[in-house]
């Protein structure tokens, strides 16, 4: 028994009891949120979402690469949203380690060294700043005007926004 | 009053009635989940988690890039995940328009074409499939041998393994 397996199982009970019918394709907030993948940050639960209500990008650091102003770009160019809101948060894995440290350690033990970047950081306020300002310069995201970045605070559940 | 003023408000209820606490940072249940960012597809909901059990990644698609590999060897290196699921779902925006109309759309509007590829697909199951092909060639993954992809039903919330 994995834990795979035991999330199958959640979800056989979470489609026993579904009862939202046919949703529309297009976020009915029209809202994207871009947020770290850490598992304390319970996207839904802290914006008070719901099935349909906006799209949800995360990934380790909550960062903007290149994969997310694509995600951005489709979603407002093809569904309709129009805000985004980015959330990075305390106690993040990303503020662990440094960049040359992680890849240099992976090609010592694998012979090769990622073409990416890990895209670690050790400022939360900072790299937010960054981030929409990646937003900000890419031209293939029709609407940069609603653009808000925030920091959540795993021990507490506050949510404080980054001028 | 915006969509991410209202948000806000929500945010401020849910630290109101935080009671999780300080969470350690590694994911209890040591799993990454890759799904697409999708308005519909409540991956906690679906999963049955809570604040601190899984480490959730979504882009548009649910698809592998360079971005996912970065995150999921974080996950995995730095937090001690083994196991990840992979989840497209019935509807997806991504099978509603091709790579080479949109990039080119984009150039006709604003004058650059994007030197990122939509990840735009035509069928469901073989992009779950590539997507597990990718992470299987990543070598900066360590564990790879518990990767295993499905599609959730936005219309029913039934999930179906991609064998």
């Amino acid at each position: 028994m994995t834990v795979t397996d035991d999330l199958l199982r959640n979800a056989q009970r979470y489609a026993e009891s579904f009862d939202k019918g046919s949703l529309p394709l297009p976020p009915a907030r029209h809202v994207a949120i871009v947020a770290c993948m850490d598992a304390r940050l319970n996207v839904y639960g802290l914006f008070g979402l719901s099935e349909g209500d906006a799209h949800v990008i995360r990934n380790a650091g909550g960062v903007v690469t290149q994969d997310e102003l694509r995600s951005l770009a489709i979603s407002q160019r093809l569904l309709g949203t129009r805000e985004i809101v980015l959330v990075h948060h305390t106690d993040c894995g990303m503020l662990t380690f440094e960049d040359d440290a992680f890849r240099l350690g992976i090609q010592a033990e694998t012979g090769i060294k990622p073409t990416w970047a890990s895209e670690a950081f050790s400022d939360l306020d900072a790299d937010v700043r960054q981030n929409i300002a990646r937003i900000r310069a890419e031209s293939a995201i029709p609407h940069r005007d609603a653009v808000r970045g925030f920091v959540y605070d795993v021990a507490t559940g506050g949510l404080r926004e980054v001028e």
